[in-house]
């Protein structure tokens, strides 16, 4: 077998087989296949595409790369969630402990802030004392005495990601499906899941600006999880303005928060987006309906309504806020010091953008929003970069909202003027208002949903 | 600028700059850009293409990586020509000294057996005393004196392309159109040719198999020595049986010397094929219709049939097979010693290949009539080998040709039985005959040619 005859065969629009790529991924990591052989192949595959055999090959051979998190075996199946990323993406946070609250083991695995898009590690660090970062040991107990647990991915889980990424971050070969679906799966079934759901975020906050293309993602996700054996649901979710009304570290914490622990019980469960500020409409709808997908992967309702049920019910008796309390202990944390944080904890320098004119809210751009969250210092320019916890975005209005002059339409957050002056610029060019009435909001934040579940 | 942009922006189907292009090639060459980037870079070229200007712009700075070689500039134009390849393809050994006979000046630096095509330096080195690498100076003056020299590239001419090369090789992108073309133009165009005969080979035996193939290289050609302010002329040839009759190094040297040579003159200077052994009459149509060209890139004749006039003049009259004894003597060789083994250097070993069954020929496989010579040592199965000066195959039939039972195909000239079998095998597997007459011989090999002259 011959590395320049493998990298020929996908160039021309084979399908290379599990033998062929595991003497590529395994000469890659050896050293025997030089990186310029492996970048070739990332090229001829960006055109050429894999089918879901050769990705769930591909995501075989990562997995066997590197160590793999030993879980209780009579608590299976094991379910987690990943998103493709947004801006004003808590839902982790609240999905996790609503899950475990319904039932589901959720092992965890979360990466830092990327580009515009927020981290959920990153969120994690601002809860005062939370350990963020689990040893494969902690991490297994954890999940075992909470329902579930969060932390990093480790170096040991893997490596091949890490080290074809590195690769396809210098080569213009990130944007390919079968190498995106390759590094989410491998990680998070190396991470110990044993069934996925996918947010397949769609729209300018998100890496796929088009449903077309986050449906080809999505696609891939779920033929190359039947290539596994595992179950993958992969649900499209609307990500052009943020979700919530949160954008920051403790922000999106404060704003989970305030969602799980919900002061009073609303009139009727199937109305729970109305019983919140309007503003958490769509966090509030996309958290439930990912939650009820891993309650139907977890086989404790066979039907996604009865599960939907159950997690609305799980979330207004406050069961899913004491799971995310004992979380918070067990990774420890101090849960007074973050209750006594929430509604006050903000970086000094605040700026409000102020609505020029009367009319309708028909866009908040989220790629924009999480531009400012950067120049504020919720994510990162470069990966040394250290993130503020308590700067951020709160939005006054979303999508559809009728709003007079002179309203605010957002608060900044920032620790200096400097940071602010770009920032408040940068967040001010994101609010489109248009003149007259009759708001645009999405009757639903769910475009499209795939999987192979009967 | 950025490596990983400029790949990206190939990736997507741009047109990159002049300036992009040399960032890129400077940067491969000083080691600031890694291999690894480059190898993405030529598999993105490799399926989007480069426009002629592109091209230009590459081969510019391939050129600029090395030397280029200082001819007379009082005797300008000069013009050379180069084939894609083929097999039993003399044609440089004819028409160099016969362009040179009509006033062509021909700086030609030829390369050795690729594969199954057959090598001009490889050729040339059959002949007793030959040197067929010249240092930059020799060449000079033997170009000035002949008036054409042979020479292999020298490591300081275009060392861009020698490292681009062996990259393409084991990264699968040797087979990109706009590669080859700054490839092939960038050496031609260094070593000091103003103008070029390209000889795009097609068919079986070639490199490009389809006439569409074909006709983009010569396009790509075309458009790219315009770029270059070059004027570039391309002939598809058909490259399907091999050229003549002799497939070899010093057989093919022989039958160069027998065509340049001729021992009487034809009746009429328009049937030159017929006056000839009617196995020559593919050799004789594609040397005289390139040369042709040649003479009028020259300016001697500004219309191709009084070119074709001149050179078949010129061929007959003995005045190319002087020049051709002339460049014999002042590269090395030994006149006499080569004419002495006209007809009799024979590698020991022989074999005929006989006819099974009475019929029509109806196929001579070239590219398996060069794999056998590859058996025997005509070329190399690896860049190290040596070849063998005395082996190979003479063809006693051509395409078209009626045939008895029994009647022998092909003569193989061994140095040992092992090769022999092997390649007598081979060349029997070549042999197409089907049953009954009326053959099927092209009425001219000459498929399409493409220029931007007047």
């Amino acid at each position: 077998m011959r590395a320049s005859e493998i990298v020929a065969h996908k160039r021309d629009g084979g399908t290379l087989s599990a033998e062929e790529l595991r003497f590529l991924i395994r000469g890659y990591l050896d050293g025997s296949i030089p990186e310029y052989q492996v970048s070739a192949w990332l090229m001829a595959v960006y055109f050429q595409g894999m089918t879901g055999d050769e990705t769930g090959a591909l995501t075989r051979e990562m997995i066997a790369s590197g160590d793999t998190i030993a879980l209780d075996e009579s608590a299976r199946p094991y379910v987690d969630k990943h998103s493709t990323g947004g801006v004003g993406d808590k839902v982790s946070l609240i999905l996790a402990p609503l899950a475990a609250a319904c039932g589901v083991r959720v092992p965890m695995m979360s990466g830092r802030a990327l580009g515009h898009t927020g981290g959920t590690l990153d969120k994690l660090d601002s809860i005062p004392g939370y350990r963020s970062v689990l040893d494969p040991g902690q991490f297994a107990r954890a999940v075992s005495e909470v329902g579930f647990a969060m932390t990093g991915q480790s170096e040991q889980i893997v490596p091949a990601d890490r080290k074809l990424y590195a690769l396809r971050d210098v080569t213009a070969t990130v944007e390919s499906i079968p190498l995106i679906t390759a590094s989410i799966l491998s990680k998070k079934f190396a991470e110990g899941a044993d069934a996925l759901v996918m947010d397949v975020k769609c729209g300018r906050g998100a890496f796929m600006k088009t449903p077309d293309d986050a449906r080809a993602l999505a696609e891939s996700l779920v033929s190359t999880g039947r290539s596994l054996g595992r179950n993958v649901v992969a649900v499209m979710t609307r990500m052009d303005e943020p979700l919530g009304a949160m954008v920051g570290n403790f922000l999106e914490v404060e704003e989970a928060c305030r969602l799980l622990s919900a002061p009073d019980k609303p009139s009727s469960l199937f109305d729970l987006p109305a019983f919140w500020d309007h503003r958490l409409r769509d966090l509030v709808e996309v958290t439930l309906h990912l939650t009820a997908w891993m309650i139907v992967l977890s086989g404790i309702e066979s039907r996604h309504e009865a599960a939907l049920e159950l997690a609305r019910a799980r979330l207004v008796d406050g069961s899913a806020y004491r799971v995310f309390r004992k979380n918070v202990t067990a990774q420890g944390g101090a849960v007074e010091k973050l209750e006594a944080g929430l509604g006050s904890r903000r970086a000094p320098v605040t700026h409000e953008v102020i609505c020029p004119t009367a009319g309708t809210v028909t866009g908040i751009d989220a790629f924009k929003i999480g531009m400012a969250g950067i120049d504020l210092g919720v994510g990162r320019n470069q990966a040394e970069d250290d993130v503020e916890p308590d700067v951020g975005i709160e939005l006054f209005v979303k999508c559809g909202d009728e709003i007079a002059a002179g309203t605010p339409l957002c608060r900044l957050f920032a620790t200096g003027e400097q940071a602010m002056t770009a920032a408040s610029q940068r967040a001010e060019s994101a609010f489109m208002i248009e003149p007259g009435t009759g708001g645009s909001r999405p009757s639903s934040w769910i475009i499209e949903e795939l999987h192979e579940l009967e």
